[in-house]
């Protein structure tokens, strides 16, 4: 696996050398400053004199082409920084990274006449990045500080193969027909008001149905997996905080606070501490313990405006969060449980191919070293029962403790990290959480942080350009739309309507339009999974005809006939 | 009934005067304030020159009876105040009453040696009030001030005859031992945290779940009832509501902002703004219309910390919210279909009695005469024809439209205000909401605001009170609790258990304690509907022993046959 990320890495930062050099060359003058390779491509930031658009891409294009074919050679040359900035005396951005540099000596690279600050690694000849394309033009702020000058930052992919390059091109298409900002307004499913509020989402009545769908299959599953449901408020006195830490840590996160009563308030952006005043609520045994806690908690968290976008980054977002409090003894039990869980989840809503990293303790951590190898050996032994195959990423957990992050991958070849099982030794010190062990002694409780979907918001999206909009039948908001072909049939398609609606079945009547054409386009347009028409003919015969959208014609039928299909349908979640 | 009521309010206000002048009596120098008749009984409002015990009271109850059986007149004179103030001289609160009334002649009532400001009505002789008691002590802020003086305030009642008010004071004891805060502890239901938020509810799984089944069936119903969900932000910057008006006419019950990039943001204590800013992400046609839209929508407002009771008032809680967006034509068949839902829904959960109140415009309105006037005749209409017995509140309604109340009667003999229906013709206006009718032309919507439980904390106190904890077996958290006599019947209990939960049935073991006595005594602590016991006998015979918390033994029966009694009970929903 490695080594063909790293072949691809080098790939691709061959080719935003490239891209500069042709730059340089078409537009004498230029300023350059970063050109990394980044996941499915590549991209470098310029300082142009001139305007820039995205007509001059092609003329780019063509730029590297012709150095592509004169096959030139990458070479490494390790220079002092005294000849560096005698080489890059032009190029402020250069300098300023020349001056960053540890040591005496920088290294770079050249090919044909252009040269570069570059640690590499790079292919050996510019001739090996055939498959290549620029795709677009973006602002960037150098170093990414919205004090410093907006650069101009030109995106390109590049692909061992033609086909690889055209199958991401297709995708790429894809997720433009998909975006969910685009299908929500479509499909009518949701909106953001940025003149009263960026970043936060309003749910509409086709839009909510779907989380009602999913919220309540969360709820039952939850249920029937040994949770208990729990609500709790959205805001809390600052002391809260304290005690968690989260203003400490957490404080440019979290929105600002409430003056009420001469004390401060602080909107919830995470659940944890709620959970834990309920726990404390009452003496615990080694008897009570697993307690596994849910919630479908609404939090609120800062972002910059500038990065908020749809419903993938947010200001305000409905966790399926979770706790479970449990003995040390429990712990491995309590994580395979919780993977296949998970696992379970996450198939139900289509997604069945997952990368899954373990992140092993960080340098900056607090705890007791033990538990912290007691904790990574519980959730190895768990990943390795479950026969998942996993990446661990050392280093990465979180300061309180280490963690499993499972992401999805969507039909456009994207991963999502939507789940987190997480095990945490600092806050139940903090809010000093014990339970009463069979020898009557007081030990420390062990917590799990949890979620599944992980932003209920997020999740949405994700699974609206995973479906482009044409959702399972048990996750359609109108399930079946009915339309009765002239104004004659309106009374039929009611009782159909009503005998549907009995059957758990949501429909709908599309008669909006007088025109059948453009009904069924409606129809289609909204993505309703079945459209079930009415004419004369079918009023007579007592039946209906039925069209599906992924699968065409399926003819008249007898609607109990009908009925079995779609609960059949409903049954297997597909 | 109003004239049976005004006996009462006499009766009641008579037997504070006797209060009062037996106090008098009894501790010269007291200086007293005001003493009206309140629902249920009357108080007296008192600065005594010593520290007052409850002890006190029989003594006062004793010199009452005295006064009583001296069958003295009540007269009624009016005289100057010049005159008052020689009387009242060492009064300095019935002074302070003298400068606040206006003219030059104040209203007093004399009997015997006792003489108190007063317009009356009272009964014509002491020896009427028989059936007195005396109830407690509290502290009351002179004017309900709190920078004023805490004077000492006697609670007592009187009715028409003994077996009523007997009867009000087993009501009494009956309400201090369902107090849904001793009861949310007993039963582990909820919690409030003091110490980090005032006012605010954790709801532990056992109220979690009642929350959930309350949510499910309140959802279920308003879908069948063609209503669509909705999900909203609980934050808007200040501009939503500076528009919506609520930043003048609301800001004592709002929280305060906070700053977010350097706006104002605010908690919502309402979700109709946010749902007007769905109705106006698109244009709407007449076709359209009516949309039902509801939200069981969290919202915060700020309430005085002193006045915070338990679930019944709060400073967060969960609006069964819906905005109905009609045309004028439609007016009517909604609110009528409104009244309809309310009542089956509180029918469902136990109430089956209620008083009806009409608001009519007040003499602050916005707004149209003529549509005050057509939308007051639509309740009017609506209520006849629901056959519901109402009575009009002459200028009670809100300054935006006429509204119904609908008021519970609970087990104690008390009212609840939990529906409220308001039509609202001035936030249309304020957020300029409009459809296209069938003339092409631009029209005002209607708008309904409506709530059936008010809010979901409140309304599950009242609950937890009417039914004493013991819920009727849809809503209760728990409805079987299986216990094995002994260990040997763990395994029996756990697939009996299985069965019920196949069953859609709330099961639990019950083996936390090794007796027997001990296990049903907490199954019947927490109010549990059933318990099903299994000994070696119920083994061998694959049955099991059924005791119903209200209805005492059932005997053995095979677990098919309990579950066909459960399912029939929770069918019923009684």
């Amino acid at each position: 696996m490695k080594s063909k990320t790293d072949k691809l890495d080098a790939l691709r930062h061959s080719a935003s050398h490239i891209m500069a050099q042709a730059v340089l060359k078409l537009f004498p003058g230029t300023k350059f400053a970063i050109g990394p390779s980044i996941e499915n491509g590549f991209y470098y930031d310029f300082e142009f004199t001139e305007k820039m658009s995205e007509e001059a891409l092609s003329g780019i294009e063509h730029e590297m082409g012709r150095i592509i074919r004169e096959e030139q050679e990458f070479i490494c040359e390790e220079i002092t920084k005294k000849e560096a900035r005698g080489i890059f005396g032009g190029q402020p951005y250069k300098l300023e990274l020349i001056d960053g540099i540890e040591g005496d000596k920088v290294s770079t690279y050249r090919n044909g006449d252009f040269i570069d600050l570059c640690k590499g690694p790079h292919v050996r000849n510019t001739s090996e990045v055939k498959h290549f394309k620029l795709l677009k033009l973006a602002g960037a702020y150098w170093r990414g500080d919205e004090k410093n000058k907006m650069l101009t930052r030109i995106y390109g992919t590049v692909f061992p193969s033609e086909k690889e390059l055209e199958e991401y091109i297709r995708v790429l298409e894809l997720a433009k027909e998909r975006d969910h900002r685009k299908l929500g307004k479509e499909m009518d499913l949701f909106s953001i008001h940025e003149d009263i509020g960026p970043g936060l989402i309003y749910w509409h009545p086709r839009g909510a149905m779907i989380r009602k769908v999913i919220e309540d299959f969360w709820r039952e599953e939850h249920i029937k997996n040994g949770y208990e449901l729990l609500f709790t408020p959205h805001i809390a006195k600052i002391d809260l905080w304290n005690t968690s830490g989260h203003t400490g840590f957490y404080k440019d996160n979290m929105f600002s606070t409430m003056n009420i009563d001469e004390m401060e308030y602080q909107l919830k952006p995470m659940n944890c501490p709620f959970h834990i005043m309920i726990y404390k609520t009452g003496l615990k045994s080694y008897r009570d313990l697993p307690l596994r806690w849910c919630e479908l908690g609404t939090v609120y968290r800062y972002e910059k405006s500038g990065v908020l976008h749809g419903l993938m980054r947010v200001r305000g977002f409905t966790q399926d969060d979770a706790h479970i409090f449990c003995r040390e003894d429990q712990l491995q039990e309590e994580i395979i449980k919780t993977i296949e869980f998970v696992i379970f989840i996450l198939k139900t809503f289509g997604f069945e191919e997952y990368e899954v990293y373990l992140s092993t303790r960080p340098e900056k951590c607090v705890g007791d070293l033990k538990m912290w190898e007691k904790a990574e050996e519980a959730l190895k032994k768990a990943l390795i029962k479950t026969g998942l195959v996993y990446e661990v990423d050392p280093g990465e957990g979180v300061f309180y403790g280490p963690k499993i992050d499972i992401k999805i991958k969507d039909a456009l070849m994207r991963t999502w990290q939507c789940s987190t099982i997480q095990v945490d030794f600092n806050i139940p010190e903090r809010f000093d959480m014990t339970y009463v062990d069979n020898d009557g002694r007081e030990k420390r409780t062990i917590m799990i942080h949890r979620a599944l979907l992980g932003s209920l918001e997020r999740f949405f999206g994700v699974l609206l350009e995973h479906h482009g909009g044409r959702f399972p039948l048990w996750l359609a908001p109108v399930q079946v739309d009915i339309i009765p072909i002239k104004e004659e049939q309106a009374g039929y398609a009611v009782s159909i309507m009503n005998k549907l609606k009995e059957n758990g079945i949501r429909a709908r009547i599309n008669d909006k339009d007088s025109k059948l054409g453009k009904k069924i386009w409606s129809s289609r347009q909204m993505n309703v999974p079945y459209m079930a028409i009415a004419g004369d003919k079918e009023v007579k015969e007592g039946r209906i005809s039925v069209r599906k959208l992924t699968g065409g014609d399926l003819g008249a039928m007898e609607i109990d006939n009908f009925i079995d299909i779609l609960k059949e349908e409903i049954f297997l979640k597909k």
